[in-house]
């Protein structure tokens, strides 16, 4: 008798969220030693109902389409695991009689898979707990980097070089482009990257450093009135000298954060009302981790062998660690898989260092020489003949 | 001796403005007629200003990789020239020995370009005029689409897809698009291709119907409340019942028109407000205009057509005329180009046809039988197991 498996998915999506799930669900099939493939509907919400999806005898060709559908295939959520909870997680592996499960997720979610795995043991569970990283804000630890940091890295390199161009070929107003995630700013870095593609001025705010806006604005009306046009990137979660966010939606999600919201918005009104220099804001937010079309190849292979490896590794009896990624920067980029303990990346948030922030809105070239292989390189090149 | 030509750019850019820039300089080289090809360097600016970039001895692979450029690649204004302008136009048109002039915009160029016609004429010089239609809103008259509308109309179906995806996948709030079109719908509409692609509940609100959005917050609740998550798509120029827009940003722009703002975000804060509902606003913004990834094939080759087109009608000699789309939609989509007298086009403004919106907020499959071949057909199919 084979083993039967679980994959729950947890917290927002990356681009290539799925193809670790068709990583893992090929390995299954691939293995001869997988009897059920279970997926959890909607992540701990599906395991708390005993609502799990069975992947079992899901045609090949729909498996294989899931490296090319965005959102997760199988639902997540932001539901936050108490210890209340954990005793009808176990009950819910029991009833499938699961013997492997894969959380996929962030920091938050290693957390999950670490508890749940300690708690299996305590109750005697042959439970093999393997975490599957992934999360657009790159701020896992221990691994180099994230699968889905890539093909996120690389929306926010290309849409910010196409508005730094539109910004440049129109310049009639400073183009404010607002990057997703909340207190590490490697997504936002990246689009840095579009001064060094489009040879246009940008500036880059990252949540790592206090943004003091008296500065910012004498800096923006400084390049502005260089004729060349200009575009700002920011992070959602950028915070004033005060400490607190130049913007606040209000809202608080599940896990407790609080949701930053409209920082582009704020920064363009103070634009348009401080310096008398039209502005506008861009925040393709969500779409930002969501879009197929800016996928980093190196990225989605690295996701699906990630989630392979997760699943090869569970069936040679490893529990307990989430897999990382150990990457290769020589003249080709290369990567290794090995095992981490989760205890170790758990609810370790990893900044983005301070040293590659030059002069408070400029990008080392340390960090697109650490970026650009996971971006997938080969970026645009334009003909810009103004 | 040789014709020499001049092309501008007029207002905002399309994802394909350059490709039709690329038809006129490449049908222009291969004529064999033409001695000097000239651009104008940021449209009526560099204009009056003398200031011409002389493309001529560009090398072709330049000139090639113009249709993989966004933005302007030679610069683009809003300035609305004035008759004071006019005298001035007409200096640089004579000191550059210009024989043909294109000039490559929305409605109000085409009466910008008839008006330049007409006084060379009353000069006695020989120019040809000719307008090349470009705009993202699609809301120019005779032609059956504008090169440019294809591809931000697929950015704008697929984009709305990946969100739809994302708000049903992670069903924890309401996910707000904001799309161009200040008063032409036709791009909103696209979204709305999201609910075919998806199976994904969307509501679409165009700018040509009054908003009442105690209704608009109505249907919101009841959706909602299936528990599949939602996505609201919205003009940005969505006016309320009162007849001003929801959202106003308080710029005029240089043609006088008054530039909404913060459409989406300002719907997220009545959900929120009202219904108690997380929401979030998404605003691609310019992107949807700049994104190169999401470029429609025939959208492309049309616009190059367009140019090589125009280019062709002023070495037959023609003036006065804007080249304009006439699409077969039979098995396979063809189009043909023609000519139409600029006065006809200049400053009229097609709006999408009411009778294609359904119930307010959902939009007839008809409006997809004329679109979806210029959008490029061929949209993505996702894997969605949950």
């Amino acid at each position: 008798m084979g083993l039967n498996i679980l994959v729950a998915h947890g917290g927002g999506p990356t681009p290539v969220i799925n193809s670790s799930l068709q990583g893992v669900a090929e390995a299954a099939r691939e293995s001869g030693k997988v009897d059920k493939i279970y997926a959890a509907r909607f992540g701990a919400e599906g395991i708390l109902k005993g609502d799990l999806i069975d992947l079992t005898d899901v045609p090949a060709a729909t498996i294989a389409r899931l490296s090319h559908t965005p959102a997760s295939a199988i639902g997540s959520c932001r539901r936050k695991l108490t210890d209340a909870d954990y005793p009808t997680v176990i009950e819910t592996l029991k009833k499938f009689k699961i013997d492997c499960f894969f959380y996929n997720g962030g920091n938050d979610s290693m957390d999950t898979c670490n508890k749940v795995n300690e708690l299996a043991k305590k109750e005697g569970l042959d439970l093999r707990v393997i975490g599957i990283p992934k999360t657009i804000d790159n701020d896992l630890d221990i691994t180099d980097h994230c699968p889905g940091f890539g093909s996120a890295a690389r929306f926010s390199a290309i849409g910010a070089s196409e508005l730094a161009l539109e910004a440049s070929g129109l310049p009639i107003h400073v183009v404010v482009m607002e990057v997703m995630g909340r207190n590490a700013g490697w997504l936002t870095a990246a689009s840095a990257l579009a001064d060094r593609i489009t040879n246009c001025e940008v500036l880059t705010y990252l949540p790592e450093q206090l943004v003091d806006t008296d500065q910012m604005m004498a800096d923006i009306e400084r390049e502005y009135a260089k004729g060349k046009g200009l575009l700002v990137t920011i992070s959602e979660g950028c915070c004033g000298l005060d400490g607190k966010p130049l913007a606040d939606s209000g809202i608080v999600d599940g896990f407790g954060h609080v949701i930053p919201g409209g920082t582009a918005q704020h920064i363009s009104d103070m634009i348009i009302q401080q310096l008398n220099i039209k502005s506008r804001a861009e925040k393709p937010g969500l779409m930002g981790r969501n879009d197929m079309s800016r996928i980093s190849n190196p990225d989605r292979e690295e996701a699906y062998a990630v989630g392979k490896f997760a699943l090869e590794s569970a069936i040679r009896g490893e529990s307990g660690y989430m897999v990382a990624i150990d990457a290769h920067r020589g003249e080709t980029y290369s990567f290794d898989l090995f095992l981490a303990p989760l205890e170790r990346v758990a609810n370790v948030e990893k900044k983005f260092p301070l040293e590659w922030i030059v002069e408070g809105n400029k990008i080392d070239d340390k960090f697109f020489e650490y970026a650009n292989p996971l971006m997938g390189g080969n970026f645009p090149q334009y003909a810009i003949l103004r």
